[in-house]
Order: structure tokens, then sequence, then C-alpha cells
């Protein structure tokens, strides 16, 4: 079926039938995009993430050599879509668990996640729904010979009509066009109206209603992971979401390295590029599966850490990562989106939540937020862990925060199996009364990996049913299911079947995850320390990070990740920068809070603490060295054992 | 000396012996300008106002027909600067009384005329200093390893300290650039701080102390004459000022006739453009004669009717010449300067104080704000004379205001020897006992011609003397002095001498100045009817306008341009628009006042009023129909003729 003369092949989607035409030599994610498949490409077309994986049923491509796919897939005419370029006409089938769903439930629930903690939506209960970006619809009587009143000042009637605004301003390039558009729409007309202090800029104007198309993009600006909600402004529903991997990645997994990458190539540009690039593609994703148009999106809010935010705004991020660690801004006003390259509504406003400072970002701020960390009686910890590991400890009169250098292995980058959670990421991982090991992915279907929580469980659970001792070492108690694997001994989780691989967890990855889990408990112990805070004390422990769609949180306290306080103390929040940042788009009080929020915050550097490495340390064991502060994990161990014993 | 062959050519300019090359064809003016010699060329060197001439004693010129120069003059060298092509090297002479200073003395003396009015400069006395913009010199203390804080954060810690500001706001390209330049500059800096409502937003950041180089230009935007002033917003005195025609003169003399124009040829653009290079080339004239670079002036603010602040904006000026005569915008919020193409720090704003109206403009308010109508405990009339007539009357409660196009006939438009106030503008003419007429120049020079203040007291004296009577008809009182001349029937004022033509006034320049005055009259006549005021009840008449030093009210009175009050009650202020937008840009409060004047003031549409036109009718008499209103001007005829009758 090649036909090495055509210059434009036709290309088929399997299942869906979509189908396009490309010109020859063109990729098959191009391809894809252009016929409307979403495919999942979390590295943004660069062919370092493996998984736009789809299967050439007929035709040519022409393929690089990869070591992302194996053997057996190249031989069964799977290829990465954003590689292989299209030589002939094709028939494609994209593998199911490919499509960008993958990505959504996560996201979506998420969304449910915070309807249940304030009531709905976030914002709505606990703050007024009172947006930065607001459109008012005017109806004003034209002018007549008895009322020759200016169109600005007819306008500005009309919006203090609808709400009281000692100042007001207007965008220059509007005041140019305001009186074009006021005739033209017959003096019916929809105001954007930005709010800050006693000041209401009108920002836009558009020809008759448009008051109920008015949207906002909330993104949490991860260092692995970038996820954006579409939310609703005038009834503050979330209506869809999306999530990307930062395609930053390719300079660095953590943002130090970046940020070192970018000094050295001089490329603070390109950093901005990629994760602008990201977010637009986010944007753009969701607003065409919502048909929704990029005018109607009229502001995005974003939250992630300071050198993400930074990033995004070509800051100057140097010296986030050199002593004295001071970052550009940590309070940064509402800007057009436009002028750092985002693009929606082209008047539409950007504003990011406010930062701690260099090592605790506005994602942390926005997790204080929502878990309304000021309004405690007694005392609360809050742990978010992504790439790095934040946590802030909270009493009536005092917050601390500091950060740790975790690593993403909860994120599942550097865990061989690793992955997003999504269908078939193993998100539960329990231990029989038999001592044997269960599972559950998410959509109940086929394994194909493990998300943050399967990992934290499987961690957990090889604790209990003594695959690994206290040290993460491989036991000679499963020996039948460890075997020597390119990283090393590996412990067969999920054995091989027909039609797909084993799911190993290997020496490296506990490592790994042990390494991620001491440096939070290492931090959280350090602030209690400096406060004199006993774990009995803390009233709530609100836990936020990619984990997937839940976190068992006996897990948590049985590796030594959490204090162990009674389960009922710990809450399981998911993506609270999301979630804050929501808060605050939707009520410009909460936005308020949060400013306030970022000032009270007192930074902790653990870099700079004498007791830190003491204390990672000791928590480089399952629980801990000292066992006795884990007295359920104890109990719990113990039984284990006896069972096994028996 | 002619050099054919030589394509550039050198100039020699006399008296002041500054020499330049230019290439041969170009202009003198433009030769001019590149030896630093500067012409008067109200016109822009667009070869109709006649002014730029100068004397070529060696080489030769291309100059194209003219009628603006005399037979005499062409025999005598002398040509038009902007007309007239360099052939050859050069020598010219620059007559002292055409260089540019000829426009100074007018606007220096307005300075001294308000010093007087106010105290000391306008808004130091009524207004605290609190200019829009101001230069805030920062002294903070470089981060370290124990002062973490942001440098954005650092920059607002430090501007609070020298004022509250509960919100505060940043440039997003200022904020790019603010670690560099805090570093730079060892953390020691001066901020420029405009504030609006209870924002403040930081607009630029230089490195070092600069706080005391912060200038405002103060503009005067006029359908004639666009007159522009700097002000230190330090000291609130006022450096320098400098005049110059509005080039846009080209397309019409009124700006009715513009609009026209402009929407005649789409040229809306073109009329921006005009009006900004002549705000532009008033700034870099002064900035260079003054030493100050174009980034110390931080901000310019312009008064002027609607019309013209439209144009200087381009927004919709359609609709201020037809029904139902509504301007784009009357309040217009500050924009940065740079938005409309004027030249200033690139950084800096441009602030319009609001208009009451299509015909009543931000000029009529500026005047109102300088002579404190809203601070009235009585009855006061406001009267602008310039290309228009706008009258506004207060009373404790309440301000009425109505424009009536007198045309600019006081501003020496139309008038054969009608001139701006300079050296040689005859200023006052008197009546001596014998009834022979005297008079009196500015700077005490030989005659040129007639300002405002002369051509009011002329006709004062005309009628006075009996050489025209109370229809403005020459008398044959004085028929050895009238003359037939090009425009019909002429009195010659100030006879030829070796040297210098004879100074006329002729039939239609009379007719033009009574119906400029009677237009005013009847705006001043319907007001005080609407509102039952009788002109014994006028606590004080203000007029304002570009009359020249001085304006001597009993001539005001004799022509019937103002109500008959005693003399001491009425003050002439000169060009209270200037006056009024220095006092705006000085004090916030002076601003703010500014807008709840414009907001206050009832606009009163004399084409719609059933009484204009009579009232108009009957004040075409000099001084009016019904002497019996005007009974000291009664007095003082009966006086004149009964003296001229011994």
């Amino acid at each position: 079926m090649t036909q090495p003369d055509t210059t434009t092949c036709r290309v088929l989607f399997e299942p869906s039938g979509l189908k396009t035409e490309v010109p020859r030599g063109a990729t098959l994610l191009d391809a894809a995009r252009r016929a409307g498949v979403y495919l999942t490409s979390i590295c943004g077309g660069d062919g370092y993430c493996g998984k736009c994986k789809v299967v050439v049923n007929e035709g040519d491509v022409d393929t690089p050599p990869t070591t992302l796919l194996s053997q057996k897939e190249t031989r069964e005419g799977i290829v990465l879509a954003c590689q292989a370029k299209v030589r002939s006409d094709l028939v494609v089938t994209v593998p199911k668990s490919h499509a960008l769903d993958t990505a959504r439930i996560v996201v979506d629930s998420d969304a449910h996640r915070f309807s249940e903690m304030t009531g709905e939506e976030p914002g709505r209960d606990l703050f007024a729904l009172d947006p930065l970006v607001r459109k008012l619809h005017l109806t004003m009587s034209p002018p007549n010979e008895q009322d020759q009143l200016a169109d600005h000042e007819r306008l500005y009637l009309a919006v203090r009509r609808q709400f009281d605004a000692p100042h007001m301003q207007t965008g220059f390039r509007i005041l140019q066009q305001l009186p074009d558009i006021l005739q033209k729409a017959g003096y019916d007309a929809t105001a954007l109206v930005a709010l800050r202090g006693d000041v209401a800029e009108v920002v836009d104007v558009e020809p008759g209603d448009t008051a109920g198309c008015n949207y906002a993009i909330v993104v949490d600006v991860g260092t692995t992971t970038v996820v954006a909600h579409l939310v609703d402004l005038t009834s503050a529903t979330t209506i869809d979401a999306e999530a990307t991997y930062n395609t930053q990645m390719h300079f660095g997994d953590d943002y130090i390295r970046r940020i070192m990458y970018a000094e050295e190539h001089d490329a603070f540009d390109e950093m901005q590029r990629r994760i602008v690039g990201d977010v637009n593609d986010l944007i753009q994703t969701i607003a065409v599966r919502q048909g929704i148009g990029l005018g109607c999106i009229t502001s995005v809010i974003c939250a992630g850490n300071t050198a993400m935010i930074h990033f995004l705004l070509n800051l100057d991020a140097r010296r986030i990562r050199k002593s004295p660690y001071v970052p550009a801004a940590g309070w940064i006003p509402p800007i057009r989106a436009a002028e750092a390259g985002i693009r929606i509504n082209k008047r539409g406003l950007l504003y990011c939540l406010p930062a701690v400072g260099a090592y605790v970002g506005s994602d942390i701020v926005a997790g204080a937020l929502v878990t309304r960390l000021d309004a405690t009686d007694g005392l609360k910890l809050f742990i978010d862990i992504g790439t790095n590991g934040e946590v802030v400890l909270a009493g009536e009169e005092w917050m601390m925060c500091a950060s740790s250098s975790a690593g993403p292995a909860f994120e599942g980058a550097g865990i061989r199996h690793g992955m997003r959670a999504g269908p078939g990421a193993i998100e539960r991982v329990t231990v029989g009364d038999d001592g044997s090991l269960h599972w559950r992915t998410v959509g109940d279907g086929p394994p194909r990996g493990l998300c943050g929580s399967g990992l934290l469980d499987a961690l957990a659970a090889m604790l209990q049913a003594d695959v690994i001792d206290r040290t993460g070492r491989f036991t000679d108690t499963h020996a039948d299911r460890i075997a020597e694997g390119p990283d090393g001994p590996e412990f067969t989780l999920v054995p091989a079947e027909a039609g797909r691989d084993a799911i190993v967890m290997t020496q490296a990855d506990v490592a790994n995850l042990i390494r991620s889990k001491a440096g939070v408990y290492a931090a959280i112990e350090i602030l209690m320390q400096m406060t004199g805070t006993e774990s009995d004390a803390l009233e709530a422990i609100y836990v936020a990070g990619g984990f997937g769609n839940y976190l068992d949180v006996t897990s948590a306290v049985t590796v030594g990740l959490l204090p162990d306080v009674p389960a009922e103390r710990i809450h399981f929040v998911g993506n609270a920068s999301i979630a804050g940042a929501k808060m605050a788009i939707l009520s410009r009080q909460a936005m308020a809070k949060a400013e306030e929020l970022a000032n009270r915050m007192t930074y902790v550097d653990l870099m700079n603490h004498p007791g830190y490495m003491d204390a990672f340390t000791q928590a480089n064991f399952l629980p801990h060295t000292d066992v006795a502060r884990f007295p359920s994990v104890q109990a719990r161990l113990a039984g284990t054992t006896s069972q096994q014993d028996r």
C-alpha cells in the first residue's frame, strides 16, 4: 500500500474512524491533532515520554531507533506517534488506554474531592463569589439631544449601577473603540471589569449580552505535571480539567537543575516558552473540547513553586538557587495574560498566587488557603508532596513552613513502573490475611503501572508482607518473586500475562521512595521540634499531592511518611494547589486571604538547620530508626509478623 | 558665489554666527533647525503663516511665488525660510523680532500672573503638593541569608515607609527588570510611583537617587495655539514655557471644519499626528533649552476643548459635530503618554483634564478650577475667549455653562494685522484728551501688529474717538486716515515709516471683532436670563484667553464684551487652561476637584435656545443695541463726544 510519490497522505485513526490528510513527512502526532484525535503526549512530542504509542496497521512510517519500545512492541507495529513520520496512506489504531482521557480521571475526582470538603465548589461557601474579573451586562439608553452624556461616562454610570466602584479606569485601546462598539451594539453591551482595591478597570467591552460567557483557567504549574481546570465564573462550577507533563523536563527533573541549565545556555526565554506552551496547550485542549472560544476565558490563575512561576513570567530565577536565595517577587500583581504569552481573551488577566519565598511557593499558600490553616484553634499540619515536599505547621498565632527536596518518586518519576493516576494505574495494594499482596487499578482494567497511592501502599504492604525489611532491602521471604533485572533485584508485584509485561518494584525504586518519605518526615520533625509540638497535639494533618484518587493514611503512617496520629485526623486533599487557586479566582476575599497567608508564614531553611541531616538519616528506615515513635506501626508489624510466623 | 555643482552647502546665520551644512535643496528652515537657530514657524513649515521671514544676504535660494511677501520685501532679499530652498553657500540674517523668543513673553508673564493670584505657584497654597506621579528615593538594605525578602516586596516595603498605599501595582516589564536594577544599584534606587485611588503603581525604577529630577509638562491644547509649560514637581515651580501654532490649522480654522475634513479624508490619524507632533516639538524645545532629559519628564497634563483632546488621543470626534453631539469621553483616565505618541519618560503618564461635554472642554474646567468657581458665596462669571467663547456662571448651588462660536478674532486670526502677543505687538491703545489715538507695544519696540488686548483697546478707542460708529462702520471724522485697501476701507492706526508698513484696522476687521464679542455677550446674557441673574449681583468676572499680557477691563465693557459692572470686579486671568492644569498636575486634590467641577456643570445648548439668536443680533452693536444696559459706557461716550464737540 506504499505510495512513495504521493506528497499528501491520508491517515485513518481507529477505533474513532476520524481521518485527515497530511503532507508526507508529517508526524503521526501532527496527523492525530489535525484529525481531532487526542493522544497522550506528556513530553510534548519530544520523544522521551514514550506515552504516545499507536499501532500502524497499514502503510509505511519512518521511525528513528528508540529505547522506549521493546522489540516485541516493534514487531507488533507499535510506534511513537510523535517520532513516526508518515510515508504513505495509513490506518492507525490508538490503544484505548493511550487516548488522552487517561489524564482526566485524576483531575475530575480532584474536583469532586473539593466539592465534598467545601460544601459545593471551593470558594462558594467559605468566601463570597466575587471574582477578580467579572462581566457586567449593561443596558444603556442611547444618547439624544436631552441626554448628551459622553459614551465613556455613560458606560461608567451603567457599571456603577451594578456595583460601587469609587475609582474607575479604562484601557486606552478600549476607550478608542468604545463609541464604535456602543453605537453598533445599540448601547447594549457587556463590560469586562477587573477589580483591584477600590479601582475597577474596564478591561474590555463586547457588544450584546455575553455576561454568561465568563470562564477562568486555574493552573497548577508543577515541576513535573501541569494541571488546568476550567471554571465557570458565573456559576462557580468546574467544567473540565486536563493535565500534561511539564515539557521543561527536557532540561532537568528538578527546578534547580533547570535554573542551572538556563543560566548556562541563556535559556530562560526557552524555559518560559516551554511552560507557557504547556499551559496554552491545556487551555486549547479544554476550550476545543468544551466548544468555548478563548475570548470567553477572561482570566488565568496560577499556583506553583516559586521557580515555576518565575519561569512562567520570565522573572529572574537565578538567585533561587544561589545564596541568599531571593526571588524576584513573591507577590505579583495581576498582569495581562498576553504579556506572558498566555492565549485567552486578549485583554484577559493572569494572576499568580503569592509565594512565601524561594522554596515555599504559591502552591503551598494555595494549600494553606483551601485547608484554612489560618482558622485553626489548635495545631494543624499541611504537607504537599510533589517534586519537593513542603510542610506547613500552623498554630493559632504562628505558621512555620519548610521545604525538603523529596524528589518526585511519589509522582512516579524515577520509579520503573511509576505512572500518573489513570486507567490501569495500580492505586491500591493490600496485604491479605495470608500475607499475599492484592491490588486494584483505576478503572479496574488491566494493570499498567503504579500511581502515587499505589506506590505508598506497595511500600507499606511489602514491609508488612516481609518482602522488604525496615531498611528497605529485599528479604528472602518471597525469594521466588525476586529476580535480577537491569537495575538490580526486582520484586514482581504483578506477574506477566499474555500481552503485557510484569509489573515490578526494584530495589532502587524502594530506596527512592524511602528517601522521599524520609525528607518529608524530617521536615515535619524539625518544625515540630522548633515549636515544641508533640504528635498528639496535631488536630489535623492535610496531605496534598498527585497521589491519585485517594491515599491510604494507614500506609502513609506505616512507612513513616506522616507522624503516628489516629487515622481520622489525617485528610488527603489531593491537588490543593488547584483547589486554593480556584478559591482565589472565584473570590477576591480568598485572594486577599492568600496574600495575608503568604505574609504570615515564617520560612525555616532546613539546609541551614543543624538538626535536619540527623533527622533525615534517622527517617531513612521504615517507619523510622526510632520505631517507638510509631506505636501503631510497631503493633501492626508485630501482628503481621506473628501471623506470618504461624 | 553660486556653486551649482556642490551638493552640500554651508549656511551662516547672522547675528548669532551659528552655521551648518545642508544638502543642496534643503529648506532654510531645516538649515536653521540644524544650526540650532530657532525661528518662529507657527504653521510648522507649511508656508501659510508668513512668520519665518529671513534676509538672504549672500548666495542663492529657490523661492516659490507667495502672497505673504510684499514686492518691497522681495526686493530686500526677504524670503520665507520654510519655502526657500538652498542653492549655494549662504549668509542669512534672522530679524531679531522673528526669532522664537517672540513666543516666550506671553507664557512667562502668564506664569507670573498666576503667581500673584494664588500666592506663589498655582496649587501650592490652595492644594497640598501631591502630584499624580512622584519619585521616591528608596534606600534598601541588600538581602542576606537572614533577610531573604523578595526584591519586589523589598521595594514595596521601602515605598510604604514613605507613604501609606493600601494597594500596590507594578508594571510587568519593571517587575522583570527589577532584580537586575536593584542589584546593580546596590539596592539604592528611585521609584516612579503613580497614584490612583488607594492604588499606588510603581511605573518605573531607576538606579540611584533621581528623585530631584521629576518634571511635568503642562499643555494648553488650543485650536489655534498650543502652549506648554515645564513644571518642577519637586519644588512646584514653573521652569520654562513655549508656544506654537496648532499645525492642524492646515485643515481648517475651527475644529468643526477639521472634524469634517478628517471624516472626508479619513485623516483622524493625521490630525493626531499633527497635534502630537506640535506637543512633542514644544517638549523637545523646552527640554533642550533647559538641558533636561526627556526621561526626567514623568507626566504630561493637557487641557483643551473636547475636540482637541479627542484629536490628541485619536478618540472618535465625529459625533462632536453631529446631533446628539456626544463625545467619546469627557473623563479620561491617566494613560501612558507613549500610547498617544507623546515623547517623555517612556513610562510617563498622560492625563487630560475632564470635559463637561462636546462644546465645553477641559480648558474651561481648568479655568473654573483656578478661579475657584466652586468656592463662591455669591455669583461669579468665568469667560474664556479663544477660538470659541465659553462662559460659566456659578452660583452657590449650581454652575451653568455655554459655548458660543466667537471665532478667533481676538487671537488675531482673520485680522489683517493681528498677531500673537510678542515683541512689537501693540498691546494697548488709548484715546488722548484731544481725541488722538496712542499705542504701546510689547517690549516698547517698533510696532508690528496688534495682539488681543490691543485689538480690544483699538475697537474701544476707535469708538470713543468716533473713528467708527456704534454699528462699527467708519465715520467721516478721521477720513484723512481712512483709505481703500485690498479688503475695502481701512483705518491707519500706525502710519508707515522707513522700513515698515503701516498698521491698519480694516472695516472687515472691525466687523469680525464685533461678531466675536457679540457671541460671547449673548452667551452671558442667556445664562443670566435662565438663572435670573442681574449684572449688579455678579461678584466677580474672570476673563481668560490669549489676549496678551493684560486686558483693559474698561475697553472690554466699552465694546460690550462684558456686562457693565465696576472695573474692580473684573479680573483678567490670562491662560487659565494652563494654570488650572498646572494645579491639577501638582495636586491630586486639585485633580479630584476638577473632576467634581466637570460633573457639576450643567451645559446649556445655545444653538437650541430660542432666545440666543435675538440676543446675538442685539449685541452686534457697540456696546449693545440697548445702550441703557451699559450706563458707564453711555456716560463715557457722551463725555468723549462732548469733548470732541469742543
